[in-house]
């Protein structure tokens, strides 16, 4: 389905309705504010093919484990994304006859999605069944403002037909996820309550007990007048709603806004939600929807302010760009160090749980670029708050004395994943986890965050990863066995060189934090190695005892890190003699074909070699690189980002372009048919680095930002904006200069190429741009 | 729970009533016939903890596959052996109060399996809890000589009430899988039917559309004389019953006889099964319940004489062969080619499906030796009908060419495991099928087999492993990627030398086969080459290069065979090392943990080293066993066995001894806590082997019986009954020789130790038992 939605620079837009696509566009027009999220389902009812989602942040169920055949060490409960109460319905009756666009004909069809502004527009004509033509046009977005809230401004025109018009808001909580391992239903009701404009649902979940009153207020206009109306309830099992019945004149224009509100036990008393539920509504229902409308384009034009990427000559990469950053932005806003950002965000309920080692991976250097300080640093208290957990894990596996192993997959800090060969194996996300703690204080400079919180997870993922390995007699070296890659289409390969470098690298800088530590602060370093038993020169010795001597692949002849184990007993074919109708291999191939075969999932070594760029010549990147791209497919939406940075690096401008755009389009173009399970929210932050770090050649050394520009073959020039420990500043890259401007009132220090400039507040500096060799 | 039943060398015996201990029992007394069978479930009511089971042979349930995360190529309907039926059921109730064990005070209980005679019987005297108090016996057998029939015989005595008692026989189709992935039901009710005193109840399998016909009969005695009844029939859905009703005096004894019948689809036209299932039923009936169990203890006598073994001085061990061989016979009478020997027979329902490679390794050699030829005929020819679903099986994973992977669990072919490290890598299975056909014409010299079944078989399981293995550019030689060996604690290893051996062996095998077959019969060969396109001299060049250049490590330091690739970068602890606390390890260790450490499940470099002894110096099998030994901590039925022979052919018998032990009274001591599932049943056979292989020392030689006897310490003497190319024998070996009968009118030529012997007919010759060096 490539290029079903219109290129716009600022909007998503589909013309015309096509029912076979409508998955995906309510996967890609998906709204959200951080709190509260939805798929872009339509107000009225549609008996087509629909995926309903409707989503509050930190609302999970813990579903029971399905497997094959049970393992010791899986969890017994895993984490759905739970869709809750679907607040956006409003059903029309023309008449008598229900609106359905499935049962209509769709004479007009528009929905866009505004990204500047932040909202949702859909407009249609249609006729029904019995002849009667109606032009409805229906605006919503989700409040970043007031973000418990979501507001709906809803115009019903008929064109052809007057009589009795029923509209009909409302609340159903009777909703079901697809993807439940037994089909059963996760809400109960707790309370219900209507009034005159409005009604509140109050449900709860099963197991967790989660309580969110979801509730609706409205008003009606008839031809943009105010109008009074008499309504009636309408109520059953988990459900409010409220008939309007206006009996209106062909061409009049009917109007209902529509308010809502979830709120959650998370941040509320339980037995005030329906009272507070109530008192958001009227706020928000007395300011209005075009005041609402009006604070969500100025809160929207903030967010871009610090984080826009502007692309010129390309308007497809624009938008893409683009839309990656505003699904970033409406998944997570960084206010709550308890909520995370899950692969689908708000856009779909798919592989369950919110966190995944791409949160440290890759989003949290987009929040440290776009957002203030306390975002990522959320995003790390959220894994430190989840030590416990996390060390529960690992003891459940077998490890002790405070080892800890961070879930695979989790909502709360509970491992919520249960295939063995991921839970116990892919343990390199625990490494991912220490990095995000190295790469916030580099980007920030903030080293009380690591007497504070950092050091604590540091000891103990370093106390797994001592225990982790085992001495190997007959090599004379520590080995990690049994252990999966990045590259899942490994699975239990010994002597992953990602997995071993990141652990001797984690044993590193356990050790250097542990120096800074004592040195910054005496005090707080005793009383943490005292409240967690560290026996400091014993543990450190072994520490040591490991980075000296953990055997990493090498593979002599070809002068390259080895991925595993045997890697070259594959039988060594490349991607490019793969027939086309054999990819995806994951859909088209056998796993045990996949698994035998030398083709790599995601980058592996090279996630490695991204991460640690600093520790090899670029000769060495470049031989790895050569290996390894030719027989990477490229099937995880987190592999194209990194290889475009590191071609970027290697001045290889026309391959990281190839690659940017794979990542950036991923869901507008549903390259992997798969959009209409929801958006890879994750992957987008990947795209953002692809500019940032690919393009741009941002890198933090010594404290300082440098750049390392490089301009795609058709881009005009690009620009993005950053905040770097206080200072803001908009990078412009064209094709013969980079400009830096200072937008801060302090003095920047960057280095552009390996050159140092200052650039003093409010002022900005040109550096040409190096040509390619 | 170790001697909770009693020892005697014929039977199995239960003393007291302790339901904790009920559904070991239920596994421990059940009965079979081949056709049908069930779990020693009682007649009566019981409201206790049960595991209800009643099996038909062949009928199964395809449930829908139930995994966590679906794996191109795994199946998406897995086949479950199917509970059945109940046609036990004998509802009591007297004076209004039903009769339940598990609601009375139990003043005597008493069990017996009858191994000699082939039934069970039960008595126990109770008191309700209106204090009546009553003596019952129940007999029951499923006929071996009418064997889609069942009889039991079931008397009251009420010691301290006279008054109504009414008895219920019924047939109850509404049953249930404990073992169901989605908690459905199998069975759909086709038709019933009663009549004065009887009914039929024919029930539909959904999916498969199996039907089988469940019918009843019964008359009654009052203190031994027939006595004529009223009945009043009793039906609902899914379940035909018959109430009787007799006003009865303190101490009289009511017997009720019933006799039932299961006809099967399988084996009859589905609409004429009511019919002919009375018939079955009119036959037995009028045969009578003394002379069906006469005839069963003959048909067991006859049985015995073929395949006892006797042990003297040693009643546990007596009691152990006793009941494998007795449920063995039980399970497979080799009548049908359609039916297989499920790992669980008819004492339960656990691991679905009916055949795994358990067969061909384990089972086939007892056949072989214990029964008529076709016995061990039908099962092969059972592999040899699934061909084409297996070479579907293999084209599913991406194999061509017919190349044929047999699946690691199934009922009709079609592969019933999805774990993908079991299902696509443990491929050595495809190794015993071709093993059994060797082991086959190596008993019974039969090589026409080989021209009309056995080649077709070999080429595409050869086909198979030519396609498996790959060209490492970087050893120069062909290497197994991706298998799990036997050892199920190791997954996904490289170069296991156990299937790597194994598949050379089979390519080995097959070109000799075809040279064999080309000789014997070259136009049968030709047509089954044109048939399957077998490109002779091309394929067996390639056969030829992979038997030549396959890649099988050995450690050179330890001059042993390594299990796999890395194996020795393992830990290098030994069970001995482990705390009792710490197992089994499947119960105690994480998956992660066990898969990391040198554990051995169960015989892996040693079940080769069994397979293909004569290929290895007694020196070379040493090291490996005293290397491997001291890892394996036999957490698999399977295991022991080989230990056993393998410890005795190096003359270690106490080891033997042990290991023996441990699989002989394996169910009845409920070792490995877990008979209340059913019991194993394929592992049996490998107790039979650890008798007539270990201790016996029987193998084939150039198409002649050898034999070099070992006694364990304990043991007064020990014989054995083998048929072998229509002669049959007795083997005796006591402490100073061993004793060969020749029962048949051949001469039988035998070797002992490495001396030949000339037997005549029905004469006998006896050797000197060698010491142990």
């Amino acid at each position: 389905m490539k290029q079903y939605f219109k290129v716009d620079e600022w909007k998503v837009i589909e013309e015309g309705f096509d029912p076979a696509h409508n998955k995906v566009a309510e996967s890609v027009f998906s709204l959200g504010n951080g709190r509260m999220g939805g798929r872009a389902n339509f107000e009225e009812a549609y008996s087509g093919d629909t995926l309903q989602g409707n989503y509050v942040a930190g609302v999970y169920y813990p579903d029971k484990t399905r497997v094959g055949w049970w393992k010791n060490g899986y969890p017994e409960y895993f984490a759905k994304v739970l869709n809750a109460a679907n607040w956006i319905g409003i059903d029309i009756s023309l008449n008598g006859e229900q609106l359905d666009l499935a049962k209509c004909k769709v004479l007009g069809f528009r929905r866009e999605l505004n990204m500047q502004e932040g909202y949702l527009k859909r407009n249609f004509r249609a006729r029904t069944a019995t002849g009667k033509e109606v032009e409805v046009e229906a605006i919503r977005f989700n409040s970043l403002v007031d973000d418990e809230t979501g507001a709906i401004c809803y115009s019903i025109n008929p064109l052809n037909f007057g009589g009795y018009i029923k509209l009909t808001p409302f609340v159903d909580g009777d909703v079901v996820n697809k993807d439940a391992n037994y089909d059963e239903k996760f809400w109960d009701e707790v309370a219900k309550n209507t009034w005159d404009d409005g009604a509140v649902l109050q449900m709860r979940t099963r197991k967790t007990g989660f309580e969110v009153a979801t509730g609706m207020k409205y008003h009606v206009a008839l031809d943009g007048q105010a109008k009074r109306i008499d309504t009636q309830p309408v109520t059953r099992e988990k459900y409010v709603g409220a008939e309007i019945r206006m009996n209106i004149e062909e061409g009049q224009r009917i109007t209902l806004y529509k308010y809502a509100a979830n709120l959650s036990s998370q941040n509320h008393p339980k037995e005030d939600l329906v009272e507070l539920t109530k008192n958001v509504l009227d706020a928000v229902c007395h300011k209005g929807f075009d005041t609402m409308l009006a604070e969500q384009a100025a809160a929207w034009a903030e967010k871009w302010k610090h984080n826009d990427i502007v692309i010129e000559g390309d308007a497809a990469a624009q938008q893409g760009i683009r839309f990656n950053i505003f699904q970033l932005n409406q998944t997570y806003t960084g206010e709550d160090d308890r909520l995370n950002i899950g692969p689908k965000g708000f856009t779909g309920e798919k592989y369950g749980g919110s966190t995944y080692w791409d949160t440290e991976a890759y989003c949290v250097p987009f929040y440290l670029a776009t957002a203030e300080q306390k975002v990522a640093r959320n995003l790390l208290l959220y894994r430190y708050k989840q030590l416990g957990k996390a060390i529960d894990n690992a003891r459940l596996l077998g490890f002790n004395n405070g080892a800890a192993l961070y879930p695979m997959v989790t909502m709360d800090g509970t491992e919520c994943h249960n295939e063995w060969e991921i839970t116990f194996e892919e343990i390199h996300r625990n490494g991912a986890i220490a990095y995000a703690i190295f790469n916030y204080v580099r980007y920030t400079g903030d080293e009380q965050y690591l007497a504070d919180y950092g050091l604590e997870v540091l000891i103990a993922i370093s106390r797994f990863w001592a225990q982790r390995v085992n001495w190997s007699a007959q090599r004379q070296q520590y080995v990690m066995l049994g252990v999966t890659g990045p590259n899942e289409y490994e699975n239990n390969v010994n002597n992953n060189w990602y997995t071993s470098t990141i652990a001797v690298w984690c044993l590193k800088y356990t050790l250097k934090v542990i120096d800074d530590v004592k040195r910054l602060d005496t005090g707080k370093y005793n009383s943490l190695t005292s409240k967690i038993n560290f026996q400091d020169e014993q543990e450190c010795g072994k520490f040591k005892d490991i980075i000296s001597k953990l055997y990493l692949p090498y593979d002599d002849n070809l002068q390259i890190f080895l991925q595993q184990d045997g890697y070259l007993d594959k039988e060594q074919t490349l991607v490019k003699d793969l027939p086309e109708t054999d990819r995806p291999l994951v859909q088209k191939w056998s796993w045990d074909r996949i698994l035998r075969s030398p083709f790599i999932k995601q980058a592996d070594v090279l996630q490695g070699l991204y991460f640690f760029e600093d520790d090899y010549d670029v000769e060495t990147i470049r031989r790895n690189y050569d290996f390894y791209e030719p027989r990477t497919v490229h099937e995880s939406s987190l592999s194209p980002c990194v290889h475009s940075i590191i071609a970027a690096k290697l001045g290889d401008i026309d391959r990281a372009y190839e690659f940017y755009l794979r990542t950036s389009r991923l869901d507008i173009d549903d390259y992997n048919n798969d959009t209409e399970d929801g958006c890879h929210i994750t992957s987008m932050a990947g795209t953002w680095m692809s500019v940032v770090q690919g393009f741009g050649g941002m890198r933090i050394k010594d404290g300082a930002l440098s750049f390392s520009p490089l301009l795609p073959a058709g881009w005009e020039a690009f620009s993005f904006r950053i905040g770097f420990r206080g200072i803001s500043l908009k990078v412009l890259v064209s094709k013969n200069e980079i400009l830096i401007k200072n937008q801060s009132n302090q003095t920047l220090t960057v280095n552009v190429y390996d050159n140092g400039y200052l650039i003093s507040p409010s002022s900005e500096t040109a550096v040409p741009i190096k040509p390619l060799h």
